[in-house]
């Protein structure tokens, strides 16, 4: 049985603790919240469970093997940095840290401290990411062309983040875990309309190798909700609507091949195939009771961390890299691609 | 009665032959075309009008006061130069024509000749874009804060220009029309995926004053067709679906409003509104129509033309900047705001 | 404060509960199911609920104000009886019990003994449908002409009613909310498809006065799930979707006009008007919340309940006529107007 | 090479003479209508083409091989009778005639004379409808359950039949094509709204053998225009929405199969599978298209007629039978499978 502590039971905590709480051979003993009221949600909820607004409770508490951090960004390093010190295993919720050089730092510790050091990037985890994820690597798509993201909201404003750490999080991490490639360099624009406020719509573009582009569109203040991915190969396309509750993940075969021209070798053409349309049905499993048997099963040494810290480095990286290209209004930044 | 002729029998011409047919004060008298196959088929459908494999047969008709351009883009220039010579009012297809210098001549002289030379942006004759430019104009959006637009399709490729000459021309035009601005510089990011030929997808950045950024997708390799464009303003927001034929234009009583959180002076929050959705009944009469009885009556001077040399000549000015930064993946150009 | 037991955990069960248990003035005291399973989830989610296997028990329980039932069809009426000759008042899922008599029987008794006896239609407490309501009653739709429902699904089998008593009365109880009005005669059709079970498709259409007519389509075997409401008016009509997240109700500017035909006094035409659309943003507020607050001011005698248990006799009565006249494969069937 | 003449150049029409124009091996020779407006259209376009106002001209022109009738539905069966009679072959637009006893009249007629005598129900003949067939054709939705037509729209009022005989008549169609079954009984329901005139709601269940139940609806006064039919099988789905101009045809793979609980003989439940949904591609052939190339083989001799007159009498037998259960507010009608 591993014993669980959960620090923050803002607005994802609860779905960590519901989901940490049904996982067998997980205990969930402890929970913290700096505000009293989250707090008396749990004691209604889980009459079982401890509760502190003090996270160093959990962090030192000697009965606890692993921490789950969800509170907000800018107060992860310091308490995985505690946990992994105090000899806990760390799932942070996503992003990692807020800097580059903060996940670095965690990743050495836990790689020295021998200890599971895990990001919650949940989509990785969702249904419909794998099932693209399969399609991808049973070669469907043949060569990826493009992949381009529209993820926006009448949301509520963040004011410690931009729109690219709250949302365009989510795109970088489904590419991490799609194509395991990092880009080349990276290219974003963006602007706040809240005077002192940091952006709120952002637009960033990715370069890959062999011509692989992408493109994310984030922003906090559509009139509508949107979630829909376009991913363009040049056998099969899919279009994956995380709103569709119905046909998510649709795979159009559609592709497109090229063919020289009689009249002149230089005027070729591109000729289009059409053909049917096919929308898999998926599994119903919630990501995050995926992610939490998930991350019992690492730490048993039993499976490799799909969502490691390596990848929430990665993905930190590419969104320190687009937030310099916003604040140029563009100019293209090239990508770190060190290992740490 | 004013005598027009027409270069170009292609795809849009027969769109443009339907039109002015049809236009009261117009008299279509010459259609010509390169290839004999499509002027059989003018001779098919409108046995009374004179068909001929040479435009300087147009050009240089007497009896011909004014000259429409539907031809690749390629070759605008030279025939719209040689009909303003020959003492021709014109009117070009979009885009105007392959460089802003080109456009700039072009221009000099229609003015030296006192001869209507405009262009043919049809979506701003378009019920829907007419629309939303009331809207604005009675400022129920309030200030605008963005404009996005998706425009793809799984369309044919065109070997003569990128996808930005092709699709984007199409947003640069409304954005035109909409906001007579100019912007103050323009970043965009695009890919070839088939070997040496031109872009087939593009991402483009408009950056405006007062915070008013514009972002244009376009794509000829989507697996489905889409046409969406989300217009916001700090009162009200747009969404524009051109492929919808019920409720092409929905306003959604959504906008921000900003203020001051009691706990901190600092922590400005922002506070949505949400409200109804209207979507207004729209006319159904067709774009080309009201731009041909247009052409008709700027001809006359009865009225100044709304999609005229200058607005043509600063569209292709933003492709221009546009293809550059693509070529630079991202990096900003700085947009030529001089009148000539 | 009003003291409240809930018979019943199984599929609304715990709807009740936690609405019940969030209302101000009423305290749930007590639960009972059959199964020893569901009262688990009771005790681990309020651990300060009394849990039983008796409804017995809550019936008799003489601290206990009013009993909630929501139990399977063929046990209301039982339930319903005991406790109102134990003095409860009581609030019945819907359908009230599985034959008019019974209702009548209920009614009678609860007017005897003075107290409180309400039917659970939860619909006529949607936003959704109260804004309808509101329009109707505003005059804007001018006459109703139809109403016409599609509430189709993949759902479970239900072995001990047909399709009718399970979706059917969803739409009987809206219309009873919407309009007050008792049908003149019923002709239903419809059919099972697996050998000795209830019908699991029908077609149900009720005659009213003023050529106002009423169609329900109902089925277990859909490929899709559709919630679909048409309303007609002579000046307005509405299209009710309830699986829109985004805007359920749509209000068009669409009636019908009669005109004589110049050329005929015989050949009436009809013209349309067509105009703006317009879709009302609703209230967030959980339907059941309304009923449960509804339910305690009734008790206290602050309100007269909007879904009485004279409306759950005609739903029921509407059933039975629907029921009898599918058997005949759509004769009609006149329908009762007895107040009693 | 087949001669054609065609009476009528309304609605329908112009389409039929477009298409039969294009078809190899037939002449368009000859158009009647009794508008002289309408001739001046089929002059402006075919100028080739003779015209004229008396119907007449064309039956007893003696190059003339075959007539197409597409007039209002009251003049089909004297206008087929004297073609026929004068030696042609016939293809009338849908419905054949206003009562089943003229069809059968002219069948007579037709065989005695040995001429082809075609309806054209155009549905039939579309990509979309041919798909559907084929896939149950080939087994794959198992055993057919139900058939569910919603047809609505908000279209002109006809006067000279009511909107079983308008937009029904497509549904009936279509039944006839897809399962070359005759329904056991007949139950329909409808009203007028407007005084005086023929009902312009309706809605229609056809009995068939082994459970199959087929249902219309069909209105004249929707807000929103609807096509859309569910088709249910024990072991696929099929949802067609012939406004869904990407994916008209889906088919899921969600069907129904029967189990016998382990606590009960009599406690049947019933199990859904649910699967993957597939659009096939279809072909873009216009359905008229595909009707006058078979209508030039079945006179030939070449092809047999998919929609003969065989056809054409079941389906106004069925709208007989439903305009007499309408008048009956859905008492069911017996119908007639006599052959002639």
């Amino acid at each position: 049985m591993i014993n669980v502590g959960i620090i923050g039971y803002g607005y994802w905590g609860p779905n960590l603790v519901r989901n940490l709480n049904e996982t067998k051979g997980i205990s969930v003993c402890q929970v913290s919240d700096l505000e009293e009221k989250k707090l008396q949600l749990v004691r209604a909820r889980y009459p079982r469970i401890d509760i502190t607004t003090e996270s160093d409770e959990i962090i030192y508490n000697k009965s606890i093997d692993a921490v789950v951090i969800a509170t907000q960004v800018s107060t992860h390093y310091e308490l995985a940095l505690k946990s992994l010190n105090a000899g806990k295993h760390v799932l942070i919720e996503k992003p990692m840290a807020d800097s580059s050089k903060k996940c670095e730092e965690l990743i050495k510790l836990a790689n020295n401290k021998n200890l599971l050091l895990m990001v919650d990037h949940t989509f990785a985890y969702t249904s419909a990411v794998r099932k693209i994820k399969e399609i991808i690597t049973r070669g469907e798509l043949g060569r990826i062309l493009y992949y381009d993201s529209v993820r926006v909201n009448l949301g509520l404003f963040q004011h410690d983040v931009n729109v690219i750490w709250d949302l365009a999080v989510h795109d970088l991490s489904i590419l991490e875990y799609l194509f395991n490639k990092q880009p080349l360099s990276i290219s974003a624009t963006g602007i706040s309309h809240i005077r002192d406020q940091l952006e709120n719509v952002a637009y960033i573009t990715l370069f890959f190798e062999n011509s692989l582009i992408a493109h994310i569109h984030v922003n906090w203040m559509s009139p509508v909700k949107i979630r829909r991915t376009l991913l363009g190969g040049d056998k099969k396309m899919i279009v994956y609507d995380d709103l569709d509750p119905a046909e998510k993940v649709k795979i159009y075969d559609k592709g497109i091949h090229t063919f020289e021209n009689e009249e002149s070798i230089y005027n070729m053409k591109v000729g289009y195939r059409m053909g049917d349309m096919w929308a898999p049905n998926l599994d119903n499993t919630e990501a995050l009771f995926r992610l939490t048997n998930h991350f019992r099963d690492c730490i048993h040494g039993k499976d490799e961390p799909v969502t490691n810290s390596l990848s929430g480095l990665r993905v930190v990286r590419m969104m320190e890299a687009a937030t310099i290209s916003m604040g140029n209004n563009g100019k293209p930044e090239k990508f770190n691609t060190r290992i740490l």
